[in-house]
């Protein structure tokens, strides 16, 4: 007798789940429950059709030859039957049955199943905030949002915003409201964008983006209410300010929709999300669940994470075809990969930053550098800069993190894979990257990050970051900072805000290098801490040893220089 | 008292020596010996200029803040002596000196040396052929032949041009040559572009680029003379024509420059490189090679390659300066990997192909995809072609292919990484790989490859390569070519040019498929071959359990369709 299947959610991995069953298992009985309107449409791309990029929002469910995959779509092409607005309302584990409403008709049906899939995906928080009621207060995570939206930003009506949470929602919005002339400002309750993904460093880099682009960001703010007369938004108050505005994005998170597990008495992870097993499966026997609504874990720690993307969605959905066809299949865990373009900048990350490192139990080296993606003489070459984070002792590599507006994602993936095969530092360093002229530099930033990091761990090369540079200008620490760029450049690009910085450009370092103090630590630097790095190699033939470079330079010092 | 290295050589691996060896050691007396006039320049970058995309050739020889790496630079920066217009012409081992003739004053002196680093680099190949002394019988391998070209280009008198050899640097300059209004012709004595370094698939598709962009491609066919008067080229003449030309690019490989190593008896590997061991030592303690004169191994099979390359130069003359300066040091081999940006196209590879990994002792497996580099709504989004190349035991990725007017840089070097760390095709199919839709689909390309190779290695798929059916058909073989695309994009976007297709839409197929025979097997395909995977689901469900698919669909095909 053919399986009969139930998968509760119709957008990322339920429709995966249904789509892969069907390979595996030409005969099973596939029902989606959907409770929306709308099935497998990409999240992800929510913000471009809120942009404009992205025409149609039946663009953002149609296959790539233009169909539009709705429920006639699966039933004809895939034989799978897929039910919109229809809202499951409990699970009941004993029979074995779902119980749920059809919202067009208001009638209650039961459906049966042998294995049950829960996809129920997250909902963005909406905290109980004075004024949170009002009109044009949206969060954005379905196409419903996107849809409310992108209408009022048609309406022409809205000229200032406020976007609550400098998380990765919260920043895609950005761009999409201030390229329809928006004026926007972020309030982030901590310090920094993306506080949860960046080191304060990478943060900084990405709020001078904001702040160059005229988008106010506002970190270290709680907002205290949403102001409006007659249930239109006039504004947000803040513990610190009044933002006038004429829309609010509320984007602080999403909460994994877990109520129907949780009532059936299913299991819930330390994180709020639904737990499961490498294979999906719940603890229930019969019901696996994926995507938003579960908690994932992280590969190398094996600790329980949240991982609400698109991609992990679509993994967690293979994995679960595969249980209930029989085949083996285990999820391997997520790398936390994230990336983010803002403009024309790209930022992502993946795997432990140092702190993370440093908690899981190994004690991790780093660096970062600055380089062009690929030769200057190349037109549209620009700067990307690399964070390579590694296990000191095995040199395994850990992590990373990239910013530029050079092409951060090749260098990203190529990390995720390097981080997934185990690689070490020498690993990464001796990888025989693809390289031409319009797509890389002849050693790859990667490969330069890699054996800057592989100096360090040899102690050829002793290094700062710009935060620890900054700790010990305020700690007062005795140092010198040496900038060896030339006269033009400093005069041109800025100056490190610290009042004594000695100023010796790396052509004249032979001649003077003599006359600089032998018994005081040495920071060189310069635009991007290549020529700092020759500079060391002329102080030490000076015999001054005490030296060291500043990472990526002034140019990806990520705080305010001094003109 | 410091240790005096001299290098031979000054472009790319002796550079990368004495710009590291100074770091390492910052006492060390180093000379470098280069008998042109420039230092330090990109090679791979000469068919930019050429092309005139690099304005001045001097900034194929400056660093990125614009200053040009000459003799003055290297002295005042680096500490470095470097004399241009130095001709090594002899080693003595046993008093470790090297003659050279200064090229300027003809006045031969002599150089001691403690090491001695050999990096002479290649010189292209000019065969004996009637013709070949004549003016306008190129070839791009220095500087001084990138000035001749462009110098020519520039004079406006090129209307035609013959390149003789399809490889790396023939297709490199057919773009140089086309942007620039010359009518090119390529004659390749193999049958099919760049056959070193794709599959005759892909090769195929590079060469469909080519004829698309009116540029004609004889393959199979030897160049007999070069035909001219007074001195002027007129024309190739090939075994199978005349093509009448005023320039002759001859780009048929590089010869490794060993005669100074030959001379002095070092020893000579299989392929006419210097032989040097991973330390990058020749077979006398002191001397050292790199770049493009020596022939290196391959990093899965240990075997000698040739990889004449700028990358691989510079990673050579990393491990000869850390050896020199006494730190532990290997070069860990190549995979062979080449990226090359044909138009609007990029087409690059890495590791084994199935033939290479066949006679390396694996039993390989693999498969080509096509899709698109990011989600279809996203402007931009452009289709590639992955082909991965894994050990069927093991499940160890040993090797691909990519091509595609899409993001295909990204793909290899990931897939660089993957081989380098080891990794199965379990581990490429579950790395967390960074998802948004400016930069990828939700399962990357190389997920989806990664996937579909894993169900053709479980048994799930069955597929078959463009070159796979088209031999079926040429050998009567009895099955069905099943077309699953609409009429529609039958009639726009062409036919399979076989006479004998089934033509059934994938929404009709559930209705039609038991009309179709049990007893033979039926290939299926629609544009790029996931409907068609679809379509096997269906034609499973009726009992018709002989299927397969066309790999790629009719969108990847590499030869010519039907209208």
């Amino acid at each position: 007798m053919p399986k009969k299947v139930l998968i509760i959610g119709g957008v990322a991995c339920g429709g995966k789940v249904a789509a892969r069953l069907r390979r595996l298992d030409p005969e099973a009985e596939i029902t989606v429950l959907e409770k929306g309107d709308f099935l497998s449409y990409a999240g992800c791309g929510l913000p471009f059709y809120v942009q404009g990029i992205v025409k149609e929002y039946r663009d953002l469910m149609s296959t790539p030859i233009g169909v539009v995959r709705d429920a006639p779509f699966f039933r004809k092409v895939k034989n799978i039957e897929v039910l919109t607005r229809h809202m499951a309302v409990q699970i009941n584990r004993a029979s074995q049955t779902v119980a749920a409403v059809d919202l067009s008709s208001g009638k209650e049906k039961v459906f049966h199943y042998d294995d049950l899939v829960l996809a129920t995906g997250a909902s963005p928080i909406r905290p109980k905030l004075p004024g949170i009621e009002m009109n044009r207060v949206y969060t954005l995570w379905t196409m419903d949002d996107a849809l409310a939206l992108r209408a009022a930003l048609d309406s022409g009506k809205i000229r200032k915003a406020v976007i609550v949470g400098g998380g990765l929602v919260g920043l895609e919005v950005v761009e999409a409201l201030h390229s329809r002339n928006v004026e926007v400002s972020v309030v982030e309750a901590l310090d920094r964008p993306l506080p949860a993904l960046f080191d304060p460093e990478f943060s900084g880099r990405i709020r001078k983006v904001l702040e160059r682009k005229g988008v106010s960001f506002f970190g270290g703010e709680r907002v205290l209410e949403i102001l409006g007369s007659d249930c239109e938004v006039t504004g947000v108050r803040t513990d610190a300010r009044e933002l006038p505005c004429d829309m609010v994005l509320m984007a602080i998170g999403v909460r994994p929709n877990t109520t129907l597990a949780q009532e059936a008495g299913l299991e819930i992870g330390p994180l709020g999300g639904i737990a499961v097993n490498p294979e999906m499966r719940t603890s229930d026997p019969h019901i696996y669940a994926g995507g938003d609504c579960v908690e994932t874990f992280h590969r190398l720690t094996g600790k329980a994470v949240r991982q609400p993307m698109g991609s992990t969605a679509n993994r967690h959905g293979r994995v679960i075809a595969d249980a209930i066809a029989g085949k083996k299949a285990e999820f391997k865990g997520v790398l936390g990969t994230a990336i983010l373009r803002l403009f024309e900048f790209t930022a992502g990350r993946t795997g432990l930053g140092v702190e993370a490192a440093r908690e899981a139990g190994f004690d991790p080296i780093s660096v970062s550098i600055m380089n062009s993606d690929k030769p200057h003489f190349m037109p549209g070459s620009a700067p990307v800069i690399l964070q390579l984070v590694a296990d000191r002792a095995s040199g395994r590599i850990l992590g990373g993190q990239a910013f530029g507006a050079g092409e951060v994602s090749k260098r990203l993936d190529t990390l995720v894979a390097a981080i997934t095969g185990n690689m070490t530092i020498d690993d990464l360093a001796d990888a025989d990257l693809a390289y031409a002229p319009p797509y890389s530099t002849a050693l790859d930033p990667l490969t330069h990050a890699a054996n800057t990091l592989r100096n360090k761990s040899n102690g050829l090369l002793k290094t700062y970051t710009p935060l620890e540079v900054q700790e010990k200008v305020r700690n007062g620490e005795d140092f010198i900072l040496l900038d060896v760029r030339s006269p033009e450049e400093t005069q041109r690009d800025g100056r490190l805000p610290f009042g004594n910085i000695t100023y010796i450009p790396l052509g004249a370092l032979w001649e003077k290098a003599a006359s600089l103090p032998k018994d005081r630590e040495i920071i060189a630097f310069c635009k991007i801490s290549v020529r700092g790095w020759d500079a060391l190699s002329i102080l030490r033939s000076q015999g001054i040893e005490n030296v060291a470079l500043l990472e990526t330079g002034v140019a990806g010092w990520p705080f305010q220089l001094d003109a």
